[in-house]
């Protein structure tokens, strides 16, 4: 079997274990077992625990940026119909693969610097992803020399920080479905944009 | 020197102390230097070195939570004066205390049972706070037939969140004032949850 299909098994065992029992309690033996492969071999193409760590926490934030991608890219031409299938895509994605999230997001960036950088590195990917949106929405608007990128990346940490919280509120509400969390935050927070960009102020006299 | 006193004095330090090196890194026999007692008197009086943790978590969640009601409070009976009110004393509080944010935000909930649930608990506090001005902000805008606790509940979570994420943002922006930031969102969130308190509703169809 060629080695990167190994490590991609391996890897896939190894999401499930450090999502189970945490990345302190996780045992190499226990992934390497599963995985039907000796531990020698788990260190041969993984270098450690760590390196065994940050594999899958890379691998699992490609997928997630993935998703959101190719769902905001097949979904036209308007930024909010983009925004809003890229956010349908990350909750199906967090539904679907809760021991990807919780590799993502559970887990402590404090394990090591190298962890702490590679969960930096995944959370940028997504912002610019975002980001990328509302600036388009931004300029479309006409609205580009009032608004700019640092607007548009406060909106899209607002928004992240968002789904990251949301991600959490569907776990103790596993009626609602991706498309209905979706909905209600394009609710919540498009219509305001919208208002925004259209030059609506609120201010605290009221 | 009464033993509340010499305990506030060794929290004081070990919030220091756990933001600046985390968890794993602190040293107990730093802190006690520091805080100019001895070892044995720590541990007499917080037990252990997750006990230390537990209490500075429970402190910095308790000013936090505190901070962000008093404001609320005092801010009128606007719903959404107070919604701001008690979003710029969080902001503001998270501009000041930085290490406070540090040990309630980044430090890991894997640590232990005991501080994953101490950590659970504080965000339980901060929700529970704001999910109650948005019901009463539902209740007052005379649509409580149609949205109920678990549309503030939804709220709450992506405002916390959003507020989260933005702490993040503020780092990288140390310009932009507490009240600047609060103002922004209050304008990304608060104008699309008052139309859509009006009965207006955004669908992907456009």
């Amino acid at each position: 079997m060629p080695r990167k299909v190994r490590e991609q098994q391996i890897i896939d065992v190894a999401v499930g274990i450090f999502a189970k029992r945490g990345y302190h309690a996780a045992s190499v033996d226990e992934i390497a077992e599963l995985a039907g492969i000796s531990k020698p071999m788990v260190y041969l193409y993984l270098d450690s625990k760590e390196g065994l760590f940050l594999a899958c926490l890379r691998r699992e934030a490609e997928r997630l940026v993935a998703a959101f991608q190719e769902a905001a890219r097949g979904a036209g031409a308007a930024p909010e119909l983009r925004l809003y299938a890229g956010l349908s895509a990350f909750f199906a994605f967090v539904t679907a693969h809760r021991d990807s999230w919780v590799v993502l997001h559970r887990q402590a960036s404090e394990l090591s610097e190298a962890i702490a950088a590679a969960v930096a590195e995944a959370r940028r990917a997504v912002m610019a992803e975002v980001a990328g949106l509302i600036r388009d929405g931004i300029t479309e608007s006409g609205r580009g020399a009032r608004l700019g990128g640092q607007d548009a990346d406060f909106v899209a940490h607002a928004l992240v920080g968002a789904a990251d919280s949301l991600t959490d509120w569907m776990e103790h509400h596993p009626g609602q479905s991706p498309e209905a969390v979706t909905l209600r935050l394009m609710n919540m927070v498009w219509v305001g944009m919208r208002d925004v960009l259209d030059g609506e102020a609120w201010l605290p006299e009221g």
